[in-house]
Order: structure tokens, then C-alpha cells, then sequence
């Protein structure tokens, strides 16, 4: 059973090394962390063995004990998840590399960092034995499941997406902006070509705002599809997607924030939402031209994609065996209650 | 010379009463108002003879005198321009054409309220000798206004169009969302069906997100264009227009805070900025594929179109003319301190 240390016990990776450490296959070796706050408190109170990532002075000024450095945790990972700041993760792949043991870095990193861009119901099978895996950004991951189902269904060819996307995430208290929205004037965004590094047939042009919200990512979608269909189709093939939730009207659910009020009413952890929330009568197709939105929560729709590409590093599973394990265990899809309330009105 | 009455004294009214007063060749006969608040003072401080619209009884309490009701502005008036809130103006239809005032309304209404729907820039013409016009929305009265000229310039066979809507105006100040995005679940959104009222051959599907902001509505758009071209060709077209402003990357001006600083610099009235803003570096061009990216003051756009629907429906002057006028007596493009400076830099 792999041995998985987390480095970096931030947003992504508190949520990764719970999500691993609820799978039957897998476990937490340990987590390392730069600094001791409140996060670093909590790890330990999880039981995490704890490393220093930084040296282990500020740690024991607070009073905080740590289990070893960095490089003690690599030594005893079978895989390590690099859940560092963007860019960090490159600085620490010669690390990684020279214990010989593989990495799964986060979207933040650049393309080439690893040798695969990775989501799962994309292209699972090329992170097979990998020796590093790079899971790709919140935004990325939400549009690259999304055209995968289409491409799948009906064929894109062309897509067109518009990034409505939250200043800040909610503990992220100095970033902006305040009642501002903030274009990309780099049009297309990197985005579009971002997706190419998982779906490389896929033409999407994407062009992006800021704006001054915590909760989760916007995304309004414009295909035009390879050949005719109708909105009940689409609304059929996301579905049957266990990670996409079509929203129905009767929830009531109107956006970010009810999404994320109605995730903690379910109970589930931190109030995440994994899945990509489309709203199910916002899809539209009229002469090819399909139309839709969907709301991504950036803190954890990654989360199931680095489980499951621990396992294809690993070599543990199959895809549709990872995707069923992964989903279980977080969840998401299946006979589960959100799934079961929705049965039936799903895409209604 | 045209006497004008404006009905309505709310963020519109007041700005189009300035413009007319401004005007060489139309005056502000008076203004009406429903209640005495901080912009009734000011209408009396700026010498407009104010008409109360929903009794007197509040402007007595209060002690602001009037001169009268709104039915004897409406006689004082050879045109009225309402500019009272969404659905008010077609209830004050009758009273309107029983004095058989010509009506300028605003695009809160219902397109059949008038026989034409406005944007000075793409059917001025229309709107000559009409008995009522329909200025549009602030949103439709931007994408007419690019639509208009990006059609004449290389054809637009395909427009899509996500609006990112600022949630209130400053003063609104019990509209949200505070840190949410709420999309429009109607996709496409009723905006492309109401510039189809200005410029009916244009195909244009929008979508909508309304954000936490108050300062200007931002929209991302891609136009498949008739025929190949590049960018240069797009920012040339758009460069020659007064009343749109090209924003070149030096100015420093990533988002819409910077632009109204930018416009209060200036000395712009109440940091007003009537014009397309279209963020330079945004516009690309590829396989006929256009994106651009600009922002709508959506407290003034449609200010001037206003004031040129005045001269339209009373037939006093040419479009050429009359944009040329107002352009001139607000400030728009020409030999004036905006232009000036971006000169030889607009669209670079």
C-alpha cells in the first residue's frame, strides 16, 4: 500500500492528504508545511506526522513539534503530492527526483515540469507509471472534464469560454479585487492552451475577468459542436458524470454562494464541492451552438484528479477503478445523498 | 430651439439633463422627481425648474419648492426624455402622446414601448421624425455601438458575448451580490435579442454573470467576422470612433477602478465615461476568430445617445451632425484633452 507524504498543507494539500487518507489503498505518511499556523495545528490534531519545510526554528518557537524536514518525508514516500505554491514544486523536483520517488505536482507549475497534465476523465492511461504527474489548475480541470464529456457525446470544434474568476480564495485576506473587475487583456488567456496540454484536439479560446469573489470560479462555455444535437442530450451525457452535478432550477441554488451553503447543509468536509456545477437549464443548443455555465470550486475539484493520479503513477488501478474507488470514498456520484437527492431531476 | 423636460431624476435623468443643457440648440425646460432627496437639491442648485412627479406633498414636508406636476412639465415640453425606472416610462405613455410630446425612453422598457430602438452610432436615421424612441440598455447600447462598426469594417457573421454585470450602481446601496457570481440560468441571456432590435442582422448570443461590483459592466466578446483580417485593422476601425476609447497598455489601466480614476483625472462631470472602453492589447484576430475585452460606464453611455435622439426625433439635424455636436459639447473624441492624449497611441 503506497506511502504518500504531502508537501505543502495548504489549501489543496490539507484537502489531498484527507482524501488519501480515506482511501482503503493508500495512506499518509506525513505532511510538510513551511510554517506553523493554524493549519499546521490541525494536521497534527489529524494525526499527520508533521515536517518542517523550511527549517524547524519557527516551529519551535511556537511550540510546535515536527516529525523531521522535507527530505525525511520523501525518504519515506512511496509518491509524493507537491501541493507547494506555484512554482515551488519545480524548485523541489531534483529532491524528489534524486530519492527516485514520483511526484504529483499542482497546476501552478509549468507544463513541462512533468512529462503528463493530468485529468482523470481525460487521460487517465498516460499517467500510467509516470514518473511524475501534473495535475492541472482548478479552471483547467472544470473545462477539460466538461469537453471531454462533449467531445465524447457529440465531438467540439470549437470552444469558447469566458473565465469569471474569484479574486481571492476566502483565507486569502491580501489579494484583491475590491469592487473591481479585472480583465485579462492577454486574450486568449493561458487557459485555453492549458487545457491542450491534457485534450491536445480540443480548439478552446478562453478570456478571462477577475472579480471580487471568494467562493468559487464562474465559467460560461460556448461550443460549437462537430455535429446537431439538442439540450436534453448534453444535459443526458453530464448526467451520467459523477463528477458533475447538474444543478436543477428547483434547488433553488442561484450561485456561488448557495452552491457552497448547500455542500455544508449535505455535510460535506470543509463544505467542498469536487464536482463541476453546471446549471442544468443553462444549457442551450441551437444550430450546433451549445451554451452552458458552470460554477468550479478552486479549493478542491483537484483533489479527486491527485488521488486518482497516485494511482496511475502507482500503477494501482485501472481508470474506471481509481474514478469508482476515489468517488466512493469522497462521495461524489454514485448512491450517495447528493447524487440520490438529484436522482431524476438531474439535468431537469 | 427644442424645450426638454426630463422625467426621471435618478442616475440617467440627471446626466442627460446636464448633456441637454449643455447642448447649443436644446434647453432644459425642467426636470420631475417622485421624492426629495439629495439629486432634487441639486436639480434646483443647478437652476432646473423642478416638477414633482408623484404629488408635492413629500416636497413640502421636506420644504423644496417645485413648479408644478409632471403633467405641467409634459405641456411646458416639445420633447420629454424619460428616464424613470425600468416599466414607469410605459406607464406614463398616455399622458405623453395626449399632449402629443415626442418620448424618449429609456431601455429598461419593453422594445414595443417605441417604434425604434436607438444607438446613435447604428440607426440614427430610424429614428428621424419618430413619435417615440427607445435609447437601449447600457450593455446593448456598448455591443451596438462595436457591432455597428465592426460589421461595417469586415462583417460580423457571429457574435458571443459574456457580460460581466456589475451587481448595482454605487448609490444602490441594498443591491448585492457582496462576494458572489450569480449567471443568468436564461442562456443565452435577453441582451442579444435586444441589440438584434438596433442592428437586426447581427447574430449575437449573450450570457450573463452579475458580480460584486459597482463601478462598470465588463464584457468579453468573440466574433467570427465575415471575412479574414488582423488586429491592426480592428484597432484601426475602432480607433476612428469618438465614442470609443482605445486604452493602450501604458496608461496602466487593468480594470474598471482605474478607468473612472482615469475619467475623474480628466475632470471629466461626475467621472463619467460615455464611451466604449476597449482595452487594446485584448483585441486579437485569428482564423477570422476576433476577442476583444471592454468595459461600459453603465451610468453614461447612454447619455449622448440621448441627447442625439432628441435631435433625431425633432428632425433638427443629421446623424453626422448631431454625434458631431454632442461629441463636441461633452467632451467625446475630437481635438479634446482624452483623445488628445491617446492620440497616435489609441489602439496600439
Amino acid at each position: 500500500m503506497p506511502q504518500v507524504g504531502v508537501v505543502g498543507y495548504g489549501t489543496i494539500g490539507k484537502r489531498v492528504a484527507d482524501a488519501v487518507a480515506a482511501q482503503p489503498d493508500m495512506s499518509v505518511v506525513g505532511v510538510a508545511k513551511t510554517s506553523p499556523n493554524f493549519e499546521a495545528a490541525t494536521a497534527r490534531e489529524r494525526g499527520y506526522d508533521l515536517y518542517a519545510a523550511n527549517g524547524r526554528d519557527a516551529f519551535a518557537r511556537a511550540g510546535v513539534p515536527v516529525d523531521g524536514e522535507v527530505e525525511d518525508l520523501v525518504v519515506e514516500s512511496d509518491v509524493v503530492v507537491d501541493a507547494t505554491p506555484a512554482g515551488v514544486g519545480a524548485a523541489y523536483r531534483d529532491l524528489y527526483e534524486a530519492h527516485g520517488v514520483p511526484a504529483i505536482y499542482q497546476g501552478g507549475e509549468a507544463a513541462d515540469t512533468a512529462p503528463v497534465s493530468f485529468v482523470a476523465r481525460a487521460n487517465y492511461d498516460e499517467a500510467v507509471g509516470a514518473d511524475a504527474v501534473r495535475v492541472v489548475s482548478c479552471n483547467t480541470t472544470g473545462l477539460s472534464r466538461l469537453f471531454a464529456v462533449l467531445d465524447e457525446a457529440v465531438g467540439v470544434e470549437r470552444a469558447r469560454v469566458t473565465l469569471v474568476r474569484r479574486g481571492a480564495d476566502p483565507g486569502q485576506t491580501g489579494s484583491g479585487p475590491i469592487d473591481d473587475i479585472l480583465p485579462s487583456t492577454r486574450v486568449p488567456s493561458h487557459h485555453g492552451p492549458d487545457v491542450q496540454t491534457v485534450l491536445p484536439h480540443v480548439e478552446v479560446d478562453t478570456m478571462a475577468v477577475k472579480v471580487p469573489a471568494t467562493l468559487m470560479h464562474v465559467q460560461t462555455v460556448n461550443c460549437t459542436l462537430a455535429s446537431d444535437t439538442d439540450a436534453d442530450a448534453i444535459r443526458d451525457a453530464l448526467a451520467g458524470e459523477s463528477r458533475v452535478l447538474s444543478i436543477p432550477p428547483w434547488l433553488g441554488v442561484d450561485g456561488a454562494g448557495k452552491l457552497k451553503s448547500f455542500a455544508a447543509d449535505l455535510g460535506r468536509p470543509r463544505g467542498d464541492l469536487p464536482e463541476n456545477c453546471v446549471w442544468a437549464e443553462s444549457v442551450t443548443v441551437s444550430d450546433r451552438e451549445c451554451y452552458l455555465v458552470q460554477a468550479i470550486h478552486q479549493e478542491s475539484i483537484v483533489v479527486p484528479e491527485n488521488v486518482d493520479a497516485i494511482r496511475a503513477v502507482t500503477g494501482a488501478a485501472s481508470a474506471a477503478e481509481s474514478v469508482a474507488r476515489t468517488d466512493e470514498t469522497l462521495g461524489l456520484g454514485g448512491p450517495l445523498p447528493l447524487a440520490a437527492l438529484l436522482a431524476g431531476e438531474a439535468g431537469r
